[in-house]
């Protein structure tokens, strides 16, 4: 970690912070975020803001004081350039019992080294661990993620970057930490994530850039085999960005392997011009 | 709280005490235990320590070391006769990710003041919020618990003691603290628990006294309106052992109600008979 800060108080990584009553140790009780720092702004910043707000709103939490998280987030950043910015918004501290207390949310940021970019394409293979309905909770990026956990201890193969996540109905919904992109038939197809998954933030820029592009796009239930299909696959999330996938192991279709596509490479090319506007502005 | 032990070492409820990577308050990645002090001794110790050893097991973290959980819970109770015992353990600290790496897990220890009994019987009432189904989680007392925080945020009414919760297939499940019993043409059925829901362990020293006392009983699905044709209801929890229900509040059936029937009577004799043998012994 290279800075953090704590309601707007920096701690250290060493120093123990949080309350044994805080709700988000107690229950998984919040939201967070994970951004990209690059040349000293946060990518999509407005766009997780937005679903923090949203987060908290379907959980009936306080609603957060955005201009305070954006000083917050400015006093974080201000001696550093690039790296990952996290931030857990806890529904505060409370004591015995699930019943939420009005109280103050407890509000962590952390600011951590760059990680290296995957060349080239990444691997996928399917996870057994399934993922659960409940609409009550689908699309908010919340702090109950033993499923994510229990799915990335299935694997301990460097070589593979990610796993995929089907729901107990047998969907396909994601990757344990990013969205999930098909293009078949020329249409680039995403699961809707209308009973599980987490709406993101890359995701949702991913659709708009295709709108502009004019591709031709669907939001819709998405079936596990309908990956054999698809011309290109790629996988999304806010710090990685657009990840062309050309490799699915261990496959029952032994091993089977994508190029990476004009769809793909379109997108990627939009995001990077997305990020030159940013720094001309 | 009135004593509280971190990893075998006094803390006080005002002292920070945490860590900002610890995996319980990033994930909810961890299990825990609540259990009842009465005159000196922790009821069914050797279930919650079973309980949570399986939970451990289930979500692969490193087994408990029991000989150590039963030190520190003397040391955490030394001066105290009557309480409320929690037991929090998280996979520990870890860097950024889901990916777990072994490491010492924290263990959180708490004693609470004690509760006042509800008299006579509790009310219920039908939650909105729905418990997801996946059995990989089902049945483990687990850190995840956001659908208990909504479900109990529906209701603010002091004379309602608790809600009932369906899981996304409309199958009856439990209250949003404890298990639930009927009893249907003399038969105790409780909820099955196969695709969620937790383990209770005052739920399984119930199936136990039934057994000895020969009550016939079944775990199995139950549809929620099974309840209505129920001669007896009662819900159960550790701390508070078992509660018979005598309202259901607001009730599409105006407000049905049920007497304290004799199965529940039994059943209650029962538990305390064991407390006195715990005690004579």
């Amino acid at each position: 970690m290279l800075a953090g800060l704590l309601n707007g108080k920096a701690i250290s990584p060493q120093q123990p912070a949080i309350h044994i009553d805080d709700r988000g140790l107690l229950y998984g009780d919040g939201v967070f975020e994970t951004m990209l720092l690059r040349a000293g702004r946060v990518r999509f910043i407005d766009d997780h803001l937005h679903r923090l707000q949203q987060g908290c709103e379907r959980l009936k939490m306080s609603p957060p004081v955005i201009g305070q998280l954006r000083e917050e987030l400015q006093q974080l950043v201000q001696q550093h350039r690039d790296g990952i910015v996290k931030l857990i918004l806890t529904r505060g501290r409370g004591g015995r019992g699930y019943r939420a207390v009005a109280g103050d949310a407890t509000r962590l940021w952390q600011l951590f080294a760059p990680v290296a970019s995957v060349g080239g394409g990444v691997s996928l293979r399917w996870c057994d661990t399934r993922l659960a309905r409940n609409q009550a909770l689908a699309g908010i990026k919340h702090l109950n993620r033993l499923e994510q956990v229990l799915a990335q201890s299935e694997w301990d193969d460097a070589t593979i970057n990610e796993g995929l996540m089907l729901d107990t109905e047998s969907e396909l919904i994601s990757g344990t930490m990013g969205n999930v992109f098909l293009v078949l038939e020329n249409v680039l197809v995403t699961p809707d994530l209308r009973f599980c998954g987490v709406h993101g933030v890359m995701r949702k820029n991913i659709l708009r850039f295709a709108a502009a592009l004019e591709l031709p796009c669907e939001e819709r239930a998405v079936r596990p085999e309908e990956l054999h299909a698809a011309s290109e696959v790629f996988i999304t999330n806010a710090v990685r960005g657009i990840q062309p996938v050309t490799r699915l192991l261990p496959s029952i279709l032994n091993g089977q392997q994508w190029t990476v596509g004009e769809t793909t490479l379109r997108l990627i090319a939009k995001l990077n011009e997305c990020h030159q506007e940013n720094h001309a502005s």
